[in-house]
């Protein structure tokens, strides 16, 4: 085996950080998991354990001064994100957070400072980006092949059928959690352009017993950005045609479109018609482009120039989470110079 | 030749007009087109002429009570769909009104009015209902298949490049007359919601010299409905790849989508990848739609009981496109019950 | 309306004649069905009581000899094609002639003679070339888009369930009359180039219990053509998911692919993935190509130059299903040399 | 690092030795890449040390002596392939050896004795079956889903511009190394049935100058089985639109299909129409299927029950290809049983 040079460090082992550990360990050559850390006693043991990763502790501080490690990749709860990536940064260890990487502007700045003042790497987890097609899509939108951007879309619409709890969802997780990659797609596939103003409405259609007590999981948001485009954002929890992820951009010479569903290209043709599969989960929809960021992150550690999301990228991306917040609650479209100084 | 045993006269002899015209005369069995009237001289004889229709006039009046009429198709100018569909239903023929049927509500019920005290058939031209793709989508969320709408969108992108002079183009045209196809198909395929709210935004994109006059060519309008559903309508003056019609409705069972671009099915491979070529004019995109809708508006006269968009139809897209163009004079949201009693 | 002012003449008022009587009713503009003959008693009375056809005939000859008539279609069995033909042309009509035109290449010759000695139009029935897709790709092939055709392919499959009675279908029929149609497409799609030597193997699988009386409902066939291209023609009476009809050709530069089996865009996502509903009838299939073929006639008989496919076309495809017949007999390649002096 | 617990040596380090390699070392879990031979000096060192490998050496003998490895992969020119599959059974390894196993029975029939007498797993490079599509496209057939099988269709069009040199081409490369992915294919989707007759025909289209030496680069098998079912393997070397990897089965109940060429499923919109990139590389169109080849089989050397292609199913594809190249040189159809005792 290739020395694998970079060593990495895992902070929680919740669903998908169990599923970033596998990435790395299965299909990120270069890189070494080293440590996990999961305050859930044993949960990292046992994770570690399954892998062959070399460590493991409850005690996240533990993992984050390891000298061993050169990056962190940070996938606890949202709340504890910003906090995290600080003491990563001051303990000079490049950093991978989970979106959303703060939920204020205030901490976002305070992450991309502490990032700014170490020397390190800080890079979002907006897996969309390492996509093959929306990689694709915002090469030809960037060649000119489809002119100036003049209306944008982008959805995500979570496999369904919705089995959560929602008392157990943060308040305006749709927005802070789901549509946060709605967003970094938009103001990304949009070239440079900056959001200015965002109307938003939301319901909670899938789960409507849970509405009074502030849950939403159905959701529009539009956009309009310093380059007159105009884009639309729109979510929901309960997909039952499985993991529906897409994005289109309209411009002045074109269009692009990004996403499909079908699980492969096999069409089975019966009586009743033509059918196909379709993908029902993100570790199976974004195997690769999971694999995708990780591998970048680690070249980024190597000292390879790297196009990734960054602490920048994740603070306008909040800010229209935050405008589309507001937006919600007074009914009314919401500046983002209103929510932040970008 | 069977008997065309339904007569119908057209009025206005422009570019929809005369292909209202060789659909009658080309591609609707039981129909026989016997008069055509146009008030620009010469116009509604050419046509008539080049057709072999019976009778042409720059009378209208005259055609309207043309006592060998039973029907009247109105493609004049949309400023006057009203005045004529009231002169037509007290002459007792039954009207076909091009979009939009009225400009207001008021006349809208003026016309509603009209066709009821006369007792006459009053259908509207929307035109996307009687595409094939759109109908199926119809029936299956009619038969349940996708559970309780969600998520609705709609949009029209007219072809390009625009080569129209901004002008001569009146004001809230792109709600008026192109959007109100897109809020008609949210309604109908709404399954019987009612529109309660609505936000637009819109801007000169194509042609961004002409704003200050007040024109717009692109709009974002998101509509909430009673059921809990949220739409988005979209519209562009300008697409360089063709004329875009396409719908999505998401529910909490599955999804339908509905339009395409692909003139056919035929795929070139070649070095550079593979390629279709793509619909371009409204006249081939709904050949047979435009067909379809006369032959319904014939068999309506003929007594069939057919499912065909009416006066109130009309009237609620209307309803839509006024609040839209209040939302955006305030940018802000705008209730249907504030621009229209229901 | 205009004045229909090329009148023709139907012989053979079965399900396929009956389909073009009402295709040249209701959708060929500039034609008038003037008579029908049938030598079932009552059944060309009955169609053209339905129609408004003026005359009707149980009399083949008396409709042949009609001097209102400037055109023949004929949709008889195909075991009358010839006759029909030689007597159509020799009343000076302008023919079109249902596939196969001839069973035998001295019948063909014979009709080819007959139409060129009474200086008419002999049209055969090879719906696929007025297809668009198929018409768009061999345009490209024409344009050299793929290069030098090297591999074509070219399938029927009728719709099924299979529910015919295996006893009343002539034998050799797959190739007669299914199979005639691909080697048409085939020949015209390799633009120019001729077959040299077959290879076919056949057998009943649909009804296999008929196999020992000669019956057969699923052949494939070899092409050898004089520019090298390899061509393969496949054919089956029983797909369950309908009328399926495709062809491919590959060549130095590219490919061009044609046929798809959806029937709308509209696409039904549900829990159980993603579907579509699909053609079923080769009426539904070619509604559209009927009108056209039938159009181009109209348009060869008022002086058109029109591309079509002619009695030379019809011997050269036979020639191959002959060539098909002998190797199915001999379990060996088979030239064409050896069937046809062409 | 989990422990990579079986250890695998690599014999060739070809084009294609060195992508298996990387496969190895770079996507499959579980498997140590420990060695590499190939008897060019230098190059196993090169790779070894460019991939981490610990060991190389241009000795193959050596290699299949080690008692450090658990299993050996036969990555030689195709005329090494049945003598090291023995060699290295006899060493006890378990053997995994590209396509094609052997170009003889007799060959064929060694390698399977050898390895059943070492009781050691023996599995053939046929990629094919671990591709996504084809292997739903399978497990449709297998559960009933399409009926019986009735005609097959499977092709390898190889991506253009050809640019090797056909003297430097063994004659029958098309039907020993090409078709004979096919011929494995159609056997594995037609469940279990045998072939029984061949009938081949074969040009030098893309290298005309070539043909007189005996170079083949494009031709078309047709296979009868012994369930009546007629299956056509096409093959060509150079499609300019990249790799052309498609299966069909068409059955009494309905229809598969399998493969396709878009990159992503990213759209471009233009004034020319609509446009996707192509596939152009087996390595990029297989790069996952070829992980999960080696991924079965270091499974099965860890003990699972694996479905694999093994010994028997490659003599199995052989006896078309050798009942292929017998039908090439007679045009005549040729038996199963004339070229092999299967």
């Amino acid at each position: 085996m290739k020395t694998k040079n970079i060593s990495l460090g895992l902070i929680g082992a919740g669903r998908i950080g169990t599923f970033h550990a596998e990435t790395i360990v299965y299909r990120v050559p270069n890189a070494t998991l080293v440590s996990i850390a999961d305050p859930a006693e044993g949960v990292a043991a046992a994770l570690a354990a399954r892998l062959g990763v070399e460590k493991s502790t409850s005690n996240i501080s533990t993992l984050i001064n390891d000298p061993d490690l050169q990056g962190v990749i940070i996938a606890s709860p949202a709340r504890f994100h910003t906090d995290l990536v600080i003491q990563a940064c001051e303990a000079g260890k490049h950093v991978f957070v989970e979106k959303p990487m703060a939920l204020t502007i205030e901490n976002a700045k305070r992450a991309i400072d502490a990032a700014e003042n170490a020397g390190v790497t800080l890079q979002v987890g907006f897996n969309r980006r390492w996509d093959q097609a929306f990689a694709e899509g915002r090469s030809a939108i960037a060649a000119g092949k489809i002119g100036a951007p003049q209306l944008l879309r982008s959805l995500t619409r979570d496999p369904g059928p919705f089995c959560a709890d929602p008392a157990k969802i943060p308040q305006w997780t749709i927005f802070y959690e789901t549509l946060i990659h709605d967003f970094d797609t938009l103001n990304w596939l949009n070239n440079g352009s900056k959001p200015v103003e965002v109307y938003a409405t939301a319901d909670a259609l899938v789960a409507p017993e849970a509405k009074s007590s502030g849950y939403l999981d159905t959701a529009v948001v539009t956009i309009k950005y310093d380059n007159g485009a105009i884009a639309v954002a729109e979510a929901n929890f309960s997909a039952l045609y499985g993991y529906d992820i897409r994005g289109e951009v309209f411009g002045s010479e074109g269009m692009v479109t990004m996403g499909e569903m079908a699980r492969s290209s096999m069409s089975l043709y019966s009586a009743s018609g033509v059918a196909q599969d379709t993908l029902r989960k993100d570790t199976e929809r974004f195997m690769w482009p999971y694999a995708a960021e990780f591998q970048g992150f680690v070249d980024a550690i190597a000292g390879e120039r790297i196009e990734a999301p960054t602490g920048e990228d994740a603070k306008m991306a909040l800010a229209i989470a935050l405008a589309a917040i507001e937006s919600v609650k007074s009914n009314a479209p919401v500046s983002i110079a209103s929510v932040a100084q970008t």
